[in-house]
């Protein structure tokens, strides 16, 4: 059952499994433990009153001579849509923005220095639909809609990069819409934007009708606290899309995702943190929480009956490391706030030991991807 | 403890978990469950004698108008060297040879189509050490070498695919070494050979001071059962290995390795893993077992005193699927066949569910890698 019967795996294990097997199975499921970050008593005070999950933690690299530690702590929220889907726009978008004020409070309240917001997070995933009206009415500039406008207020009282995951209506292109994360700088500016590079065809999400594939490559933003960068949803399952923001100098690339329990929950724990290990950087995999239901009845491709709800968003919010390590995933069912403290200093650490972009032989897979995509391309294949 | 004090997760799992939450623990974990398959008794009584492990799963797809299942069963074979490395090297590979020949035996015995055997199979993992000789006596042919010669014999007598991972003597290119897997078709004849593409500088896996990247680009394997390619060790940790075996038609990646517990014991079931997830592929990881000692003491590169074993080895051998569900691993501790029961036709159904590779933009990202590899590449930094 793919539903929200099941609170966490982590709670079941720490249930049921004595310590020391509790301790054996925890170093072979998330390595390196990490360690547990003791949190401002008011700000799970202000969490529970808000009945949303609160949970930190903190991953350490060894001391360096000529760095001091590059210590940041990102904040990785989920969330459910609060309002019914067939709530006026402005009410819904509100309502959100509201909900996000409280969390980003708390965050502030736990030294967060950046924070995002899951994927297109001031709508109802509403893809599944198909329809255009009124869910196209959620998009908005990016460069100064109202939800920009909000996470520059945000940035600018906390002191805080903020990364906001929007659907954007590009009207100097043509009003042509793109799933878009706008990174906000801890000044309030604008620094950028970046679009999601891989658009899915898979089972209700039909996104491939409402936004096409980004054009912006796979930028890097310098932010006071770390290099970041953000690879929306359906990105995660591509390796390539996670090595040319590392190429670029990622520390940290956030995953903002959308995804429900029957189609992906068990490869959800698994890409994230290959990407991590692969990349040498810290990734922070965020899904929404519960189930959204829509007002007219729309088919899933599967031969099933109609039906008016998306399936379950199972959240699971985690953060992986460059070693492999991980951070217990926030819960299956609740809105909740991640917390982890980050040394960015074991990027390099990381490299240094295992060395994959010193061994990735680039030049040699830029020749092999361009002959493969070539239209007569031969595949190598040996016969007998 | 990354040592044998531990048997296995799932056996651990399996103990202490009431059947509902197991379940769902097995689901988070494992993704959609693999039949058990119901091996002959007589299999598993020569297991037990030969005192190794023997599993079995199949995995499933769904039913087609045009394509008949296409059902193969691989065997992963897990093994320590049965005698001390200071034994004459003939008497250890015989031996290898010997245990190797009654593994295949039961494989046999189990309708295995496909075997694979671990890294460097006929030699302990001696490259900690630094020294060449006796090690790279070990070396031999891989065209006409006994090991080869051998595994014709197994491949002619039990009409079974062997790959064999073999460390190669080049005596055609100036005597060089390489860390290579032969393949041998069903007939006997060699059916070509593939090399490690990435080299380890990592640890106690001082492998670039015995060999080179492989010269060999990304070769599948036309078998009588199926589109093959060895992925040799180090090369899962790198994402565009895996991908051009896939994009050149491979549909099941065989990965042979040799690693240990302290380095990459958490890493191990999410890299496999992810490949079968982004390739649409089945991936088989396998690792050596146990504990080898050396002859002469040797030092680390991590400051500890000089010492004269490798670490521990821990099994774990499994299989992924491409829609990301995967057997239990092996034992930690214990020699083992892992026998697995693919029906093929999973790849492209896959495939055109998730279609990683229609939404893959290889054109974007052969150009991109192209322009990172320049020396005078600037990354695309984004500054307030």
């Amino acid at each position: 059952m793919a539903g929200s019967g099941f609170e966490s795996l982590e709670q079941c294990l720490e249930k049921h499994l004595p310590l020391a097997e509790l301790q054996e199975v925890k170093r072979l499921l998330y390595g390196k433990e990490t360690r547990k970050l003791d949190l401002p008593g008011a700000a799970l005070e202000a969490a529970s009153r808000g009945d949303f999950e609160l949970q930190g933690y903190a991953f350490e690299a060894a001391a360096e001579q000529q760095r001091r530690p590059r210590t940041v702590r990102v904040g990785l929220v989920q969330n459910r849509t609060p309002l019914p889907a067939d709530t006026p726009v402005v009410k819904q978008v509100t309502a959100l923005h509201r909900r996000m004020e409280a969390v980003v409070e708390v965050a502030a309240m736990c030294g967060v220095n950046i924070i995002c917001f899951q994927e297109a997070w001031t709508m109802p995933f509403a893809f599944c639909t198909r329809e255009k009206l009124p869910w196209t009415e959620f998009a908005e500039s990016a460069e100064d809609g109202p939800t920009i406008k909000f996470c520059q207020e945000l940035a600018r009282k906390h002191g805080m990069v903020v990364v906001s995951p929007v659907l954007e209506r590009d009207s100097d292109h043509g009003d042509v819409l793109w799933n878009t994360a706008v990174v906000v700088a801890s000044s309030g500016a604008v620094l950028g934007k970046t679009r999601k590079n891989h658009i899915p065809r898979v089972g209700d999400f039909n996104e491939s009708t409402y936004y096409m594939e980004g054009n912006l490559g796979h930028p890097v933003f310098q932010t006071q606290f770390g290099r970041i960068a953000v690879n929306i949803c359906y990105g995660r399952h591509h390796p390539l899309n996670w090595l040319m923001y590392s190429i670029n100098g990622a520390e940290i690339i956030f995953n903002p995702s959308a995804t429900i329990g029957a189609l992906s929950e068990s490869l959800w724990p698994v890409e994230a943190r290959n990407a991590a290990i692969a990349n040498h950087c810290f990734t922070c995999a965020i899904n929404r929480v519960g189930r959204e239901h829509f007002p007219n009845e729309f088919t899933s491709g599967d031969g099933k009956k109609a039906h008016q709800d998306f399936g379950y968003f199972y959240g699971s919010s985690y953060v992986a490391a460059p070693d492999g390590s991980r951070t217990p995933g926030l819960s299956r069912t609740r809105d909740g706030l991640l917390v982890a403290e980050l040394d960015l200093n074991l990027c390099r650490q990381v490299n240094d030991i295992w060395g994959f972009k010193m061994t990735g032989r680039y030049e040699m897979y830029a020749r092999e991807l361009a002959e493969a995509v070539k239209p007569d391309y031969t595949p190598k294949i040996v016969k007998e």
